[in-house]
């Protein structure tokens, strides 16, 4: 491709509404433009790199042995009707009607549709296991979409779905893909972890998500430094502290704390530490419930584990006048002794002893305060955040935390759909029997979007070589030199017919506008041709990832350069 | 791919809301189900063959130096407000709004959006000539959505948009256009032509419609049989008849026609032929008016050429109450003589003398007609529709009339856009010069139906090899046989080794199902695996076009079918 004829409009400035450095980095290298909110322009940069991340997946998910087919964007209602999601979803389900006023929603999934095809169309046993994916343009009516394709509201997705006669099938089917999707995500150049994953009101315990590790990531994960453990920082297990409730030494005794209300301030007031502390959370649940929870001054409530030990929905902080009248002081005070709350308490404080709490007076908390003694715990349970250091639940090794950016999700549907649509084969005997479904998502402009956020650098993107939108920049320092462009033209002419994709930077622009330009698009290899190093018959390489430059004859370059590109290609 | 484990779900009946071959065929043959009016899913089948339509699309676009990006398919109004279509545009319009209320549109078309990108990132003459295109799912809301994909609500389109400085950069680039879809339409194996079409209110003579000849062709076209003269029949011109009128040599006189309305019952009673009658139809416009149009008794009326010399949008036939209270008579005796509205005659019934029409008198004709003595017409004019054998208006040839599928049409714009949406650039003087467009689709879908439509017989269909789903499809006759199994399985992976795509009927099915659904799939190339011919040490080849039948010795069929399948690829 010559620069001069292709739309790329980088942009010098940084766009002021982007947050984060893929989105910003995206608009200055002409790979997107925003059209509304959460809505983008694919220009012809971007779509390339695109494309060749769904032609990863595609191979992958043909290899893992799922067909590929195409379903609507438009869906009518009945289906989702018929499944209840039409009620259930909220307003992220963008609903419309036609000219006949018949309701339809722009398909956000399409677990219904694909049910419907496998209700029609499969009867026997003898027609499984089937999985079915999609590589396809959904709509979800985000209500702050943002971070440009990280969190837009028409995306393009990879969703597949399978279906299988019994568990065992659908293990297997669940087995494949998470294999088929650390194949993609290796083969696409990025640093992933595929963690457990919280299966939300679906239950049951197989839900990995695929995180590319990035500083920006939404999400915390944690992993383990000695074995392949790895979760969602809201699933991560913590194991059971050892230790035993020591003996009570101390007596239970009131002190002033004028306006220390925080941790830290109360720690630093009675010259001790936040991990001497017990603090305790008044929390109000989703069916109105308020209830007390302890956890060690230094530690971070898990809302999910919370909900799944309470059965609820979700749960959230008591307002001040909630505070108030539960213990009778303003936030900050509170504290288990002599409260009339149902109280729940992380595993630790089960091994504390002589601790720090509020006194449910203003100004004042207890020392020497010992469960048992001084006060009643309804549940002891694992109720923390993991924090880095924690110990693994599997191994002797201990917790890394990480961010991460989810990318991929893989999800063991059971019969859900099956059931309220009415999915049945006949088996081996002739029985009706529900098919057991998996669904697998992977978002395929947020993989690129969480690519640039783990390969940048202030300059611009570093693309892993599999995903680049080209594989080699050949700059042609001036093109109003016969030679440089001859020389340049003609490099560009062998790569393209070894088959590398090259973009020729044939402007009438200043090398120095050329040399920011290839910064800032992060094509892997760059190859600049000017009129000093034709002297001595060479051009200089440069590659993007770490910068390393050399001279190369110039005779031999596209040859050198073809047989590097074809060994990265792999993404190894 | 192995049919066993393939989602290739094939009818035996024909379904019953299927009125045109492609449609019933892409049913049975498991490449397509509905999800609702004019909704559809693609099975992996019919997804296939639709990429490979996309691909020689593609591949062709690039060649002419065309940049494929992609835009969304929710838009927002605002563009469609500036461009004046959010109001002009019809119900075929499906406009909703989001969560905040915010109006969007499913794109139909992508004018706005592109011109809202060229104006926003092109500001120099040097950045043109510009050609972007998109192949991309769209939406139209047909109020009656038929045949398949040949008229769907939700279907994917290749759209160009082509920017130029001037009126010449644009002619080019319609031609590079013209000349890539001819590309296209032959690459995919089709009988088509090139028409000239009408161009609408947008004005100008830029614009040609590409329709595949087919017999449920919806439009009708016309081609001359010696030069390249096509057009659709709406746009085809008639050359003016050299004929002059002939002096009058009958009297006026007024004859009885009981009951005999149509041309032919008057011809038949009379004893003459339709040639010999001018049939006179009362019009209604836009604006209201009424009025006569004469046309030779056995001729059509051209309602685009009526509207565009009389400058309304549509014009339809008067009802009976008009017409009585016009001609004083029932439907079927209206004439030129003693009418008091404006008459427009068929240049061709200029050249006619003591002809017959109506007398404006229940059950009346007159005899012995003539123009100039009986009535007075305004204007004469082109005003029939061409028919067989009528001269070509560019030479000596004569015309031949074809039915026809649009499936692609290259449009020259002009700066409707340009103008509306203020897309400016500078020229070399540094003058502010409105974009001059074109604009060129092409149906993807619908040029995969149309295929079906011209190459189908009462067995299936006949793909065309370079947009089949499959190459070459190997029968397996008795899976329960070793033999036939393991020569089978050698074939199917020696012609995949070659690079060739292959379906593999493993199903443990009768030999009679499998050829039924071999010729229904029409996959180009069979190979028949069967313990007869092994026994001879050969498999059968069967060519689904035509018919032909041999034998191969086993050891070679692959090297064999493999050279043909490379020959036939290029869709020569």
């Amino acid at each position: 491709m010559r620069y001069s004829e292709y739309l790329l409009p980088t942009l010098k400035e940084t766009p002021a509404d982007a947050e984060v450095a893929s989105h910003r980095l995206m608009l200055r290298a002409g790979m997107i433009r925003k059209v509304a909110a959460g809505i983008y322009n694919y220009l012809p940069l971007g779509l390339r790199s695109l494309r060749k991340v769904e032609q990863i997946v595609r191979e992958e998910m043909n290899r893992a042995g799922a067909h590929e087919l195409l379903m609507p964007m438009v869906v009518p209602a009945e289906l989702w009707q018929e499944s209840g999601r039409w009620q259930q979803y909220g307003r992220e389900l963008l609903r419309l009607k036609d000219r006949k006023e018949a309701d339809f929603c722009l398909g956000p999934t399409h677990e219904e549709v694909i049910t419907d095809i496998v209700r029609n169309e499969v009867r026997s046993y003898r027609q499984l296991p089937l999985n079915l994916y999609q590589i396809q343009t959904k709509f979800r009516d985000e209500i702050r979409p943002r971070f440009g394709l990280m969190r837009g509201r028409e995306f393009i997705m990879k969703d597949a779905y399978s279906f299988d006669l019994d568990d065992a099938g659908a293990d297997g089917a669940y087995e494949r893909m998470y294999q088929a999707y650390r194949r993609i995500f290796k083969r696409c150049g990025l640093n992933f972890r595929a963690v457990e994953a919280d299966t939300g009101n679906i239950g049951g315990s197989s839900s990995h998500e695929f995180m590319v590790l990035a500083e920006s990531g939404e999400d915390a994960i944690v992993s383990c430094d000695s074995c392949e453990y790895a979760a969602n920082v809201e699933k991560a297990e913590l194991r059971v502290p050892e230790s035993q409730m020591p003996a009570p030494s101390e007596d239970l005794t009131k002190v002033l704390t004028p306006a220390r209300k925080s941790v830290e301030d109360v720690a630093a007031f009675l010259k001790t530490t936040p991990q001497r502390l017990v603090k305790t959370l008044i929390v109000q649940t989703d069916k109105g419930e308020t209830l007390a929870v302890l956890l060690r001054g230094d530690r971070e409530l898990n809302d999910i584990k919370l909900c799944r030990l309470l059965d609820c929905a979700w749960i959230e902080m008591a307002g001040e006048d909630v505070v108030l009248k539960a213990t009778g002081a303003p936030n900050g005070f509170a504290g288990p002794v002599g409260l009339k709350l149902r109280i729940f308490a992380d595993r630790e404080v089960q091994a504390m002893a002589d601790f720090i709490t509020g006194a449910n007076d203003k100004d004042a908390h207890y020392t020497g305060v010992n469960l048992g003694r001084d006060c009643e715990v309804e549940t002891f349970a694992d109720l923390r955040k993991a924090v880095a250091g924690d110990p693994c639940p599997r191994c002797a090794g201990k917790l890394e935390v990480w961010r991460g950016i989810e990318v991929g999700h893989v999800f063991k549907l059971g019969t859900k759909y099956s059931e309220s649509l009415g999915a049945v084969v006949l088996d081996d005997q002739g029985r009706e029997r529900l098919l057991v479904m998996g669904c697998y998502g992977i978002g395929i402009g947020r993989t690129l979007a969480s690519a640039i956020e783990q390969n940048h650098d202030a300059d611009g993107i570093i693309w892993p070589l599999p995903i680049a939108p080209f594989e080699v920049l050949v700059v042609m320092l001036n093109p109003n030199d016969a030679e440089v462009k001859a020389a340049a033209e003609k490099l560009y002419g062998e790569l393209r017919e070894r088959g590398v994709e090259v973009l020729l930077d044939d402007r009438d622009e200043r090398p120095g506008a050329k040399f920011k330009d290839a910064d800032l698009l992060g094509i892997p290899v760059r190859l600049t041709v000017g009129a000093r190093g034709l002297k001595e018959g060479q051009v200089e390489v440069k590659l993007r990832a770490g910068g390393a430059v050399a001279m190369l004859p110039v005779a031999s370059a596209a040859g050198d350069v073809a047989r590097r590109v074809d060994l990265e290609r792999s993404g190894q």
